[in-house]
Order: structure tokens, then C-alpha cells, then sequence
């Protein structure tokens, strides 16, 4: 089985949607990222900090996945890193109504021994820093790297953020982000853009729409499957990143073939984060439920055309 | 061959967008509609109003194009249509400037007799009267009809409105339009509303993102072809109907199966659209470059998917 290593938060989140609202539950970029892609064939670690008002249940939902959290390191005496948010109606747009960094705010992650040479480095969202500090633990060159970022850095780190754009080999940002990390409106030149930044994939999110995949001058797009109702958008970019590195973990090829089936995984993992508060879709989900919902997107995408011209 | 009649506006547009801005050109819904179905090997003719003031030469366009005009009334003391838009910089919104009805307000569309069993009706936007007095009109029940509308009859005459999406067996629809119609923001509950009100086809229509076919619960995705550069939006869902109903009149099957193709004919010419101003791209479009665009919007969009969970 091939390494898995992902590096992003570990948190508490309240979140508020026209259906209702939570407590803090179970929440963070490596949580979700881990929990999507624990539904592959994969030795996967998470490296991340809590604090000693962690929950127990939850340590043991990342141990019951089979996902290696040694390297999730508890912090006593601290606090857990808290978000929370409220959706508006449309469910495009949300406020954050608290962030409090606690313990995220002096992580210093240690990728473990066992881990330096894994086949897919995953860094979730986190200040570009320190995600540059994990590459530099990296033992092997071939390890594909896939990078999740978010305009706040844009804003605060911009040159860090380039810095570290330069060393991965697979960029994953929404579509707003990717307009204002290039200052171009069509996603095609911005995805342009973006690849003389470095990455050799650009993975472009755009939420209720789907995902773009570019790769020299390769274009793949994937729709977002349409739902009856979407429950709390809450960690689909991070489920969709989890689906995406799971499938290519296991895949022979890292190619643009590949990466297309990497979308289309992604995307349907996502699709389930939606249906229900934080992870508690996921926490649930079979493989069964994964494989009908793939071929929903095959029946939702495909067709047959003649050129009758 | 069979017959497509196409009833809406032929009309003067002056367009301004980020890329610049045009005198009075040839605008319309109807010219859309008739331009981009004229690629199909069909029989179409245009029911529409203009006023003397329409020169000859776009008259001649539509005649170049093997367009029946004979039901295109000339009011040689009216003036035509008039619309003045002006694009914002992201192109998904526009102002707009100037709408002078002019000969449209008395518009009384005669269906010509040749006409009245048509294989394919396209009932472009116009009140929701006008366009039931053409249903009036059509002998053979098995004509299909297809209908555009927009949020300015859900404003204004809404209960017209309702009567003549009862009548018809697809409807076009921009999201946001869907949402209004039906108080749905789930565009998979809209269709189902919409279903309801009567049409057997749905389709929503997403600019940028594409759109969606509903039908008995089936459902149907379609990216647009992302571009490099949007120049003029104007015209791009008359001409996503037009290709959608020429690939109709040329098909002879109407099932989901031939609707799926429809929208991606009706896509693939809408990307066309978009490149120029007005209808000046469609004017010059062979039909090699519409089947190397099919071919971009297949490898676009196919993939193959194993099941390794």
C-alpha cells in the first residue's frame, strides 16, 4: 500500500445553515482530507495539533479509518483551533463569526520518519510557511505534491505563497481565488498563469458548478453532481482534495488520465459532505453508496455525438 | 427536410463591453435563434416585426442563410427594436440602457400556413401572450415546442406566463430565472416545479457554468467550453436554443437521449457566440469548426471510470 501524508488542521468548528445549527464538532482540513481519502486503499497519516480539549471520540474516529495520527500532536495546556461561520441562504457565501488560531498558531509540523518518502504529500490549508517547512522534510523527489490554499493568504503572505506555489506539483483553489491570485478573469488564463507559477496541475473548485482540470494546455471538467438540497458546504474543497489524493494513492499512473479519475472521485466524495453537518456524512459513507453515485456521474456527464453537419 | 419556425425579435442591439462597445447592430432573439439553427439542414423561417428603418443587407443575411423571411412583417413607418446594454467587467451581469419596443409593442406573429405543422417550434422571449396566440396557431399536436423566457414576465405577467409554460414540452431557463419561477434554490427541486407546471424537458441554462437537461428524473450535465476570452455575451442563450433546436429538426428520435446531444450542439454554438460582437462570428461559422469544437466538448467532458473501492 502506498503513504499518504496529510498536513492541515484539526479543529473545532459551529457552524450555522438555513437547517440548522451545531455545537463544535468535529472539523479541519486534515480531517476532512483524511476522512475522504480513508475510503481508498491507503496507508495515510495525518501530522496536525489539537489541544488537551481534544475529544478522545473523535482521535478514535481518525484511528477506526485506519488513518495514522501519531504525528497529531496534543498540546495540554492549549486550546484546539476553533472556527465558526454562518452560510447565508444561497449557500455560495458565508460570514465567519469566530476564528481562534489557539495551538494553530505556533504549529510547527513534523512529518514522521516513516512518511518522508510517501508517494502523495497533501497540504491543506495553512499559512504558506509553514506548508513550505513540510516540503523541506521531503525525502523524495517523486513524492507528488497537492497544494490547498485560500485568498486570506493572498492577502497576508502573498510572497511566501508564491514561494511555495513554485515547489508543488498540483494546485487545488477555487475559482474566485485563482481570479485574484492572477488578476485574470477567464479560468483558462488564470490556470495559465498559475502553471508558469510552477504546478503542473491546476485544479480549479468551483463549488455548486463542479471542477476544472488543466495540464499543458489539457482542459477536463467535472460538474458538481446537482443535490436536492445541500445541508452545510463546510468542508467540500477539503473532502473533494481527500477523494482526489485517495484515488491517485492507488493509481498506478500519475497522469492526466489519472487526474481526470482523481476529479471525478473527488467530486463525488464531496458530494456526500454536503448531504449532512461536518463529517458526520462521511464518518458513515460505504464504499457501495461511493460506487452508485460514481456511475451517477458517469450518467450525468457522458454522451454520444455524431457531427451530422 | 423538416421545418423549424422560429417566432421572436429581430431588433437593433448596441452593445458595450470591457472589449469596447458597437453602434446599433443586428440583435434579436429570433436572429440569434434562426443564425445559429441555420447550420442545421433544416427549413426554418423567422415570424418577427421590423420597422422601415431595417436595412436590406441583414434582410439579406438571413436570406444567404436559406432563412424563410416572408413572415418577417416591415412596417415601413415603425421603428425596430431597440435594446442598449452595457456589460460589467466579470461579463455574468449587465445594465441595461436603452429598450425602446417600437413595432414590437402591436406585434401580432402570423404563423405561415406552410408552417403550421413544423416539426419543431421555437418560441423565443416575447410576452407570454404573444407567444400562446402562435400555439393558437400550429394544426399538428406532434409539433415540439420549445420555449424561451425571462424574469421579466415572472415580474409582469406572471399568471400569462404560467399559462403557456402549461403548453410546451421544453423550456430554456437561466438559473437564476429558474429559482425565481419556482422559490427553489435547489436547481433539482426547480426542475422538478417546473416539470410539474407542464414542460416534459427541462433545461437550465448556467452561462459560464454550462447547463443542466431534466427529464422523468434523469438528468443531464453540459460544461461550457471554457474560453480564453468572453468578448460579448449578448445572444448566447438564443443561440444555445437555435443549436439545440436545429440538432432536434435533424434528429429523429426526440428523446432524452437526442435532447443530451441537443444540448451539446446548442452549447457548442453558444461558445462561438460569445467571441465576437453580436452575431458576427456565427455569420461566418463553418460547420468543420463546429465539429472540432464537438470533438474539444467530448474530451472535455469523457472520462472512463473504474471502480477500485
Amino acid at each position: 500500500m502506498s503513504k499518504l501524508v496529510i498536513v492541515g488542521t484539526v479543529a473545532f468548528d459551529a457552524v450555522e445553515t438555513p437547517y440548522g445549527k451545531t455545537d463544535k464538532i468535529l472539523g479541519g482540513s486534515a480531517s476532512y482530507i483524511g476522512l475522504s481519502a480513508s475510503q481508498f486503499n491507503v496507508n495515510s497519516a495525518i501530522v496536525s495539533v489539537v489541544g488537551g480539549d481534544f475529544p478522545q471520540n473523535h482521535l478514535n474516529l481518525f484511528l477506526d479509518k485506519g488513518i495514522d495520527i501519531s504525528s497529531v500532536e496534543i498540546i495540554k495546556d492549549g486550546k484546539t483551533f476553533f472556527w465558526s461561520g454562518r452560510y447565508h441562504n444561497d449557500m455560495n457565501s458565508r460570514d465567519t463569526l469566530v476564528t481562534e488560531l489557539n495551538v494553530l498558531e505556533n504549529f510547527q509540523p513534523i512529518v514522521p520518519e516513516s512518511y518522508k518518502d510517501a508517494k502523495i504529500l497533501v497540504l491543506g490549508n495553512l499559512h504558506p510557511a509553514v506548508q513550505s517547512s513540510v516540503l523541506d522534510q521531503m525525502s523524495d523527489s517523486s513524492t507528488l505534491v497537492i497544494l490547498d490554499t485560500m485568498n486570506f493568504w493572498m492577502d497576508n503572505a502573498l510572497d511566501e505563497l508564491l514561494e511555495v506555489i513554485k515547489r508543488v506539483d498540483v494546485i487545488t483553489i477555487n475559482d474566485e481565488e485563482a481570479r485574484q491570485l492572477t488578476g485574470q478573469h477567464s479560468l483558462v488564463q488564470a490556470a495559465k498563469k498559475i502553471h508558469e507559477m510552477g504546478p503542473e496541475y491546476v485544479v480549479i473548485k468551483k463549488g455548486e458548478h463542479g471542477a476544472l482540470l488543466f495540464n499543458n494546455g489539457n482542459m477536463f471538467s467535472a460538474p458538481a453532481l446537482p443535490l436536492e438540497s445541500v445541508f452545510d458546504p463546510t468542508g467540500a474543497g477539503d473532502t473533494f482534495a481527500g477523494g482526489f489524493a485517495g484515488f491517485l494513492s492507488q493509481s498506478e499512473a500519475i497522469n492526466f488520465e489519472s487526474m481526470k479519475k482523481a476529479v471525478i472521485y473527488g467530486s463525488t466524495l464531496a458530494s456526500f459532505c454536503v448531504e449532512k453537518f461536518g463529517t458526520e456524512r462521511l464518518e458513515s459513507l460505504k464504499s457501495e453508496e461511493i460506487c452508485r453515485r460514481l456511475i451517477a456521474f458517469k450518467e450525468l456527464t457522458q454522451f454520444e455525438i455524431e457531427t451530422i453537419l
